[in-house]
């Protein structure tokens, strides 16, 4: 089935000239493209493809990623695990302690109607999964996750690892599912030094860890650390954005969404201010200088931003962008747009196709 | 009329205890307070008050505003206009150049049932403005915005504002308004400077400048370069947040909002993880370091963020919060904080009253 038909569009007109803005734009065929090309690659690696929906935050492309071959998807939140439920996804892996009576009962409804896992980093969890797991009338399984020098979650040691492993594997309607990380750039080889050492001292206890589980779009093309990982949680990669493209992990021409926008004032010849600022484009800076590019105008920057106004520096263009003139940006970081706007709009090309809810936009909870 | 009778409450139980988090919660009696003394100030200085909404999108909020006094709304986009005329808002100040068809078109409909005023800065918009105003069939008042030294939006002289009002002063639909500019902090007397140039340039063009529109809540309590201006647009003033409160505008008390979040995770002695990260608290740091600070834990950082997660330093504290502890966070920024959420919580100290749905949350376009 092709992508189109895993998406309902709203009719916005047919070419992107009749769009309102600022608006993400999505070139569909882009984002065929990317998703073809990681999948191939997990394929071709043996390793499972558990995409991460904080991207898109869009039920319909999560059942896409799913029908070309992802073993299922990965959440961050309750929230965005309901919608997906709701969509008729079963197979989710909730990457985000579960904490607080309010949370454990919304997991419970979700255990009872799917196939989620989730985490845990701490002993103090193990009682409400439990409990969870009782209320529901079926097991939970229960991944162990391990700080591996990201800073973050995570147990902080093997031995730890261990322990709570133990501490899950209990007559107690949970299951232990095995080890899960993210890593930062450059932080893989960390992460299978500390993977190596935790399954030697599960295997020692009796214990298996079925799932290795990793995650992180930066370093995705890189093989190295990677042989003991049983599954990648990329989330980026479906749309990209300028951080990765400054990076190198994708080109240009692989961003599929750019914010499109218009000029509305050219107060000076150093400057044009456009309809998108941070309310549109985020504070995200990522390390970058600037709050994205028109990669079309010689990367023009946009070097600061309020919250409806976007900072153009036009002091290197020789053709000056005018007044009424629309320009697409391409975002530092695409995930944290996404989540600003109720709708976002696929292309193909200058082609409209239409607007698409974005369902799970704002889940934070 | 109570405040309360200008919210209409979702059931979300009694006690914040019973919250989901994260939630924005808003302490009801505190943006009673803060709306009462900025309202009493713009009374006995003589100048009108004219709330900018971009930071509660609240239209009960709007409407209360109005009640206590306030001349009329500001709005920053064509989709927050809409919202608040649909909620019976008639007198609004929308101060964002309005370019493009499809945007003019929208404003030609506003214009039919509301008091819509706008700004302009460049005289590519005059015809379209002309347009709007033959459209809806009646005239649209304009107001020159000034760049008087906060390097945005606005004409650079007075000698251009005066030229730009001349253009908007033909018949054509259009009505000269004013002068209207955005300052910083400590731009106010070169703001003054600017107006009193200009509207002596206007007077000897038999021009008047009914209306000198300022904004900017740093400088809100300060007297200086105020003797020329006629209304204010502040917006923060009715929340405040941690920027606001390290700047010495309002104290930590006079934050009405603040990010209910969870402790989900205590990996180390230095850290603890909580469950609002950048998709709850913005990236914006405007010049402080950090998230958000939880001022009741001796002002304990969100040192940094991704995300879902935020990392509060708690290497400072004696007591450290433990997995489950529920913490209120001052975010650096609140009106960015609002526009992620579909809904806020209303409390007054502990008690709830209920969540409101943020009904112009979005409304970028």
């Amino acid at each position: 089935m092709d992508i189109s038909s895993f998406l309902q569009f709203r009719d916005v007109g047919r070419h992107i000239d009749d769009l309102e803005t600022p608006v993400p734009v999505i070139d569909i065929d882009v984002v065929e493209r990317n998703l073809s090309r990681w999948q191939e690659r997990c394929d071709a690696l043996g390793i499972a493809n558990r995409p991460h929906i904080k991207t898109h935050k869009l039920s319909g492309l999560a059942r896409y990623q799913i029908e070309k071959g992802a073993r299922g998807i990965t959440v961050q939140k309750l929230g965005e695990a309901e919608v997906m439920a709701d969509a008729g996804i079963s197979d989710m892996l909730l990457t985000f302690n579960v904490v607080g009576r309010q949370k454990l009962d919304r997991l419970a409804a979700l255990v009872k109607r799917s196939a989620i896992s989730v985490v845990a980093d701490n002993h103090d969890m193990i009682a409400g999964l439990s409990d969870a797991a009782r209320v529901a009338g079926r097991d939970i399984t229960v991944l162990v996750e391990c700080d591996t020098g990201a800073g973050r979650n995570g147990v902080q040691s093997p031995q730890d690892a261990l322990r709570l492993a133990q501490a899950i594997d209990q007559p107690q309607g949970l299951r232990f599912g095995g080890l899960m990380t993210y890593t930062n750039a450059g932080q893989r080889m960390a992460a299978d030094a500390f993977f190596i050492e935790a399954r030697q001292l599960l295997n020692r206890s009796g214990l298996q860890a079925s799932v290795v589980s990793t995650g992180g779009s930066p370093d995705m093309w890189k093989d190295d650390g990677l042989a003991h990982v049983t599954e990648y949680r990329a989330g980026t990669y479906i749309y990209f954005d300028r951080s990765l493209a400054v990076r190198g992990t994708c080109g240009y021409d692989d961003c599929a969404l750019h914010v499109l926008t218009t000029v509305v004032s050219r107060p000076t010849l150093e400057r044009a201010l456009v309809d998108a600022g941070t309310k549109s484009l985020t504070s995200d800076l990522l390390g970058l200088e600037g709050y994205g590019v028109v990669h079309d105008l010689a990367d023009a920057k946009i070097y600061t931003a309020n919250e409806e106004h976007g900072y153009l520096d036009i002091r290197g263009l020789r053709a000056k962008p005018a007044v009424g003139d629309r320009l697409m940006i391409t975002p530092n970081h695409v995930c944290p747009v996404v989540n600003l706007f109720d709708e976002v709009v696929f292309v193909r090309g200058t082609e409209v196709l239409g607007a698409v809810k974005v369902d799970a936009r704002g889940r934070v909870q």
